[in-house]
């Protein structure tokens, strides 16, 4: 017998059905034994009573989670007074038979049937392939894949080609500390912190490109919304008139994905009560006056022409008081806090530049490069880099390149602040930290 | 004026349009400059007149591979009697106003306005940014870009969810030697060379996943067919009766690639004269039967149970002229020359693997892995490793894991042998080998 998805058995009732999945729960009752039968598409109630001794002897056998597969009777189950039934409330399988295909060995670590584990972090990732299974945990990753699915289409839609950069450099280039160092052969190599040269690179031959891909950050961050290796959600576009292209293609693209995945993954945010925003504008404002907001309404004052974590919160609680907005696009950063790439504004202080805050955390950043060689070149000189260093780099743009920007979003962030997670690591499927290489 | 694609200009004959790309070359008549205009979208003639003083200084000043907006009219362009016109051979652009928006620096190390450059390999991947921007080049990333998104959509369709496992791993798995070390803050740490643990990891709490990402292989291999990052498409899915299953969804999924590609790829196909083979059913031959058609047929004897590249081309010669078939699946591989997590079979020398061949080549590997985590622990001490070492990923087997099976295809070699490109490099974007982190 073929299987049927546990989904599929609101339109079997009255039929004989084969399920396979884990046990998500068992209640042995003496007489009867009930198991919440769990697959990838769904739960359901098994029933299981003594008369139906090829089942019974399994039932009774059987631990959570134990793979099997159950034969039996798809049946209607009546809703309980008052009860919120869903169609898989809806039904239950009488089971006739039940075939165990892999036991557990001893003691689960942690009980993963309850909607709320309610267990602290370290547990929950030293215990990950099992905490995965929780039905909470298994929707992170569900509206992560969606985000991903969405990003490409809307980025398709719009004429990007997809492609895949190195992640292993020669150099540690945008003169950053923070690069992983590799023995590579017989010589020293690093670990991709951006796709970023290499999406200009695509620019110059292809005019818009994205990429999905893993990037490496040897910061020895310990906070909430960092990672050391994370998903970039990069594009790069040419041919653009202005920084405000660039925002204006990747508000179009942010909006696209929240909508499908507010479509298409709708009991995964009931799980979280997660509401996503729908996006129309989102108010962009130069940082100068974010700061000046800060200083007159928070009465927060920052050093410097920047902002830190408590000023994005700051600003996105004044962002949602006076636009109804979830998201703002801080525009114009000051060129000493900007790559040497950077496009600088018509006042040289500041660039054509942007970050974009959602729900009190940068997700993104990007703006207009530089394309121009001999701006670019001495602009590497301003930075007190060396252009001997950026040769590869830089012949890019000895051949001709257009006007052109982009951003990077990391994804893990998108659905940590849609589902109103904690910590960023919930987010992630195996995350990576200082201190955590395992599992 | 917003700008018009090249590829837009059929429609709009009799009409002023903005067009904006790189000159891909420049013929200077005296009194008439020509300029083929290169967009992503397609290439156009550009006829500049001196009375059109604007355009004329521009297209005068201009030199190949300068970025340049051009106003005019799209004018029609008759098609010399015998020749064959394709929609943007029988319009014309009769310039206006040329603007200048990049130039280049120098010379250009190599010319990439024909469609034959015939550098060598050399050549073409030092100057890989000015490389990719020549036609056929460009061609064979569109075709990758395809290939990409065609590979995702075809396992959507059948119920896998997409996961990002991490590249940065604690210990070098699978006993192999063949891992890259990386210096992670005050420890040793390594490079994935396959996302193996985690895709099964995945099965345990998604059943069916797929993944798009880089893997390292530190080998000091000189071929055509191997670099040492690249790209893998892989697969693990749960629930399965044996490894035909896996097979079976694989064969599915290529046949997809493959038709997507046909179908949206026509013209990039066409510039490499490539057919691409529509799949049916892929032949499948014990390794076993191999080796005996090796000896019969090609007089060629392997030593012990494997085939090395040359049995493999003549393997697949054989299925082509037995089965009319490019592809070919051999089954049935020793135990002792697949990893330790490999599904014997009934007669354990042998296994529940694959490989899956591609004009003569291996393109993909996979089979049936075993689920039973006692079994595990003994074929790990079988294959002479420590299942202590395999702490975090036998967790996954001691909390309920159900039959499944998998694959891992190398996403650059199929289009390598989709367009008969000799060296696998030039179907990488920044291709790195034992030599290569350059450009």
């Amino acid at each position: 017998m073929k299987r049927t998805l546990i989904s599929q058995t609101p339109g079997k009732i009255g039929k004989k059905v084969k399920l396979a999945g884990w046990i998500n729960n068992r209640r042995d009752h003496g007489k009867l034994v009930f198991i919440d039968l769990r697959d990838r598409s769904g739960s359901i109630q098994v029933v299981v009573i003594p008369d139906k001794k090829d089942a019974y002897l399994g039932a009774k056998t059987a631990r959570s989670e134990y793979v099997v597969e159950i034969e039996g009777l798809i049946k209607d189950r009546p809703c309980r007074a008052g009860a919120e039934c869903k169609p898989l409330d809806r039904v239950e399988l009488e089971a006739e038979k039940i075939n165990i295909l892999a036991e557990t060995d001893g003691e689960l670590p942690v009980d993963i049937s309850a909607e709320e584990m309610n267990l602290n972090l370290e547990t929950l990732l030293n215990n990950r392939s099992l905490t995965l299974r929780n039905k909470k945990v298994n929707a992170i990753f569900k509206i992560y894949a969606e985000e991903l699915r969405a990003y490409a289409e809307a980025l398709r839609r719009s004429g990007f080609m997809e492609i895949k950069s190195p992640k292993i450099l020669n150099a540690a280039t945008e003169g950053g500390a923070n690069f992983f160092k590799i023995k590579y052969f017989d010589r020293d190599a690093f670990l991709a912190q951006s796709p970023q040269f290499y999406k200009q690179a695509g620019v110059g031959s292809f005019e818009r490109v994205f990429e999905i891909g893993p990037v490496f950050r040897a910061e020895p961050h310990f906070t909430t919304r960092h990672v050391n290796e994370y998903v970039s959600l990069d594009a790069e576009m040419g041919f653009i008139d202005s920084f405000e292209d660039v925002m204006n293609q990747f508000e179009q693209t942010v909006a696209f994905v929240f909508d499908e995945i507010r479509k298409n993954c709708q009991e995964e945010l009931r799980l979280y009560d997660a509401k996503i925003p729908e996006i129309k504008t989102i108010p962009r404002i130069k940082l100068t006056e974010a700061l000046d907001i800060l200083d007159k309404e928070f009465g927060k004052k920052m050093e410097g022409i920047d902002i830190d974590p408590e000023g994005e919160r700051m600003i996105c609680d004044w962002a949602k008081d006076k636009y109804d907005s979830d998201l703002i696009f801080l525009t114009h950063y000051p060129s000493s806090i900007r790559p040497f790439y950077t496009m600088p504004s018509k006042d040289p202080q500041y660039t054509e530049s942007f970050d974009l805050l959602f729900r009190g955390v940068e997700i993104a950043t990007g703006g207009q490069r530089i394309h121009n060689y001999q701006k670019l070149v001495e602009n590497i000189k301003k930075h007190g880099l060396n252009p001997e260093d950026f040769k590869d780099y830089l012949n890019n743009f000895r051949f001709g390149m257009p006007p052109h920007g982009g951003w990077g979003m990391g994804s893990e962030r998108v659905v940590q602040k849609i589902l109103g997670i904690d910590n960023i690591k919930e987010a992630v499927f195996f995350p990576r930290d200082v201190k955590r290489l395992n599992p």
